[in-house]
């Protein structure tokens, strides 16, 4: 069975907005057997929304739509949809006591706008509104099924979850989306591309799709298996790019990498500092993401200049003079400098050139030097990475977080 | 005149991806005087994306389409587009030869699927694409057009520009849109909205939408002008909130907050240095987002244990055991310390509990600390943030910003 998504607000129209509901309604449709084949993202618009909906009820099965349900003039939603289905809007008494409690709750009277959240669509099921004032709405019409909720995220998914999830389960989409997910780490998405795609082109029961998301690459797949199918193709998909890819994949389970690292500095008895010079917080930033990280993470110095290299991490002026800042002796020197300032046992760094100043011939902007100090050994790393400077220093982080694990792999 | 988008491709319809395309051209769009007023996300199904594009005719001056364009059997927006206008499709030799000599640039044979992109739609333009093996098309229907675009950003983009902005611009929108943008430091979302609300709801020729962003509250408001008039509502709203809001807007011209602080530290000739506990990174990473930001930031200590607080920052033992790591004493003492090891003319410190464990009755999760030192004077300043870990170090970041903003507005 199949799904569409209807997002109603002129804000989503805009160059500064994006409909992001539709990923949470994407996900969890998908997991109930619901394919979404289509999303239309529309304006206050009245006819407009009334000439959307009916085009998604020739099509789908359920039709989810959202927002436009506030108490202003602009929300034509409730209307709109009324129109489309050719029923009347009427109000519910029940509904309005509910919404004059809620603003009396507040020890503030109710505005008279509001009473428009209160009219319903003749034959609907009211779905409760814990978390806002906008009630929404479960239609059936024939065999097909429209479910109409708020726009904001914080009232939108409870609902979903509570009133909206089981309903949909109960009209049993017969079939459900296997999803697969691998996340990768030192390779860029057109390595990953041009390593999988000879395997993933092979299986076209399976769909796959990769993405770069902020410090990793993200494979993903997908079979829709009938209920009591075993989802084969996928899984030996999985398997066979795993095994291509090697120890590049660091998660088959969404973990982010900060957190699959935190638990090998836990179990491996580490604890880590870094010192940032071109990337200056993101490493540490994203390492302390993870709560309980104070266990293992237990700081870092950010030697943007020359000078907090020298005092702060112990890097001999004479060796920056010598080397330049963004050198293999540098970033080694950051490494033990650092681990040793903080007290930890891994020493983590970085020097390099973001940009867009700053570059030379020799040293050219995005060439990084990455730093890596235990007890026992120093390495270090370089990378010249393209891009703008956010591409460079995100990128970079990533490299060094993907250092830490190698030795770490390593050490294992 | 309006516009319509419509994107191509299954992997737009999954839980893991979103259409962010449409943002760009939505902008192009509005210069251009052409409203924006449906989006539509369709899979890789040639009937459906027929049903799309009818649709969008009957409604709209301009559809532009983006995706589905590549050499696999998946790539059916040709075909479907060509059925939508009842037209053929037919092998455009001069195409073909260009396709076969990009390969041969990179000497390698065309695959024969790449002959795909060769074929054009009767009466089309052909849109020449610099950056991939894709063209682009123009078609004029009746009064109606059709951009049809590669989907990759690094192809469509300079495509839209190329190719498709003179095109449009020469169909005459007739209207433009006229963006004014406030950013808002200091105050959440509904607070914003609350004060701003009485102010912008009189005035209906403007719509106004208010988006929380990573650090700061963005208020956008838009009016629709016809040629040679001026923008006045939008203006005088503008004006009005901005004097309203006072000092909490912090930029007019889409500048970060990063930016602004960059240009008053430079102009006010001083330097900084961070300590960060609970946002470790956060705030160092976002200074240095900006290009030459080495000039007046000098580095800082990402404090996450209590040693380093004491080590590097030279709080001391005593007065962290005595008033906690969470308390004005230390965030006051970090500001100093980090102040004087770093050598900066003035230091911000962070110390908070970002939870989710961590909180007590009289520290709860949310609770931080900022300080501020400069040669003269230490200050500091106590929030309790709600929401989760992410959201709680995020907004301390924001916080410590502007209560460095605040610092510099008044020494100015």
């Amino acid at each position: 069975m199949n799904a569409e998504i209807v997002a109603v607000g002129s804000e989503l129209l805009t160059p500064d907005h994006l409909d992001t509901n539709s990923l949470f309604l994407t996900g969890r449709l998908n997991e109930a057997g619901f394919e979404v084949h289509l999303k239309t993202i529309v304006g206050d618009s009245a006819h407009e929304i009334t000439e959307v909906v009916q085009a998604a009820l020739t099509r789908s099965d359920v039709v989810v739509i959202t927002g436009g349900l506030g108490p202003t003039e602009d929300d034509v939603t409730r209307q709109a949809v009324a129109e489309a289905l050719g029923r009347r809007l009427s109000l519910d008494a029940g509904l309005l006591e509910n919404l004059r409690r809620r603003f009396a709750g507040r020890g503030i009277p109710m505005p008279a706008i509001n009473d428009r959240q209160a009219f319903t669509i003749e034959g609907a099921e009211v779905l409760p509104n814990p978390n806002g004032s906008a009630p929404g709405m479960w239609i059936a019409e024939g065999t097909r099924h429209i479910a109409l909720m708020p726009g904001p995220p914080n009232e939108l998914k409870p609902m979903y979850d509570a009133q909206v999830a089981p309903r949909v389960a109960a009209l049993g989409g017969g079939r459900r989306v296997v999803r697969r997910a691998l996340r990768i780490i030192g390779m860029t998405e057109s390595e990953v591309d041009s390593i999988t795609a000879p395997i993933y082109s092979t299986c076209s029961s399976v769909q796959t799709t990769i993405l770069a998301s902020a410090g990793y690459i993200g494979l993903y797949m997908y079979q829709w298996v009938r209920s009591g199918e075993r989802p084969e193709q996928v899984d030996s998909l999985s398997q066979a790019i795993q095994a291509t890819l090697g120890d590049a994949v660091f998660t088959t389970s969404d973990e982010s990498l900060e957190e699959v690292l935190g638990r090998m500095l836990r179990e491996s008895g580490n604890t880590l500092a870094v010192a940032e010079s071109c990337t200056s917080g993101l490493i540490g930033m994203r390492l302390t993401g993870v709560p309980g990280s104070s266990d293992y993470f237990l700081g870092g110095v950010l030697c943007y200049s020359n000078k907090v290299k020298e005092h702060l991490c112990g890097v001999p002026a004479a060796l920056i003079q010598q080397h330049g800042a963004v050198s293999p002796e540098v970033a080694e020197a950051l490494a033990q400098g650092v681990r040793q300032a903080i007290g930890s046992s891994i020493g983590l760094s970085v020097t390099g050139i973001a940009g867009p100043g700053g570059g030379s011939a020799d040293k050219p902007v995005g060439l990084v030097y990455l730093g890596l100090a235990d007890a026992k050994t120093t390495t270090h790393a370089r990378r010249v990475i393209p891009g703008d400077r956010q591409t460079v220093r995100e990128r970079t982080a990533a490299f060094a977080l993907a250092l830490l694990r190698r030795r770490l792999l390593a050490t294992e």
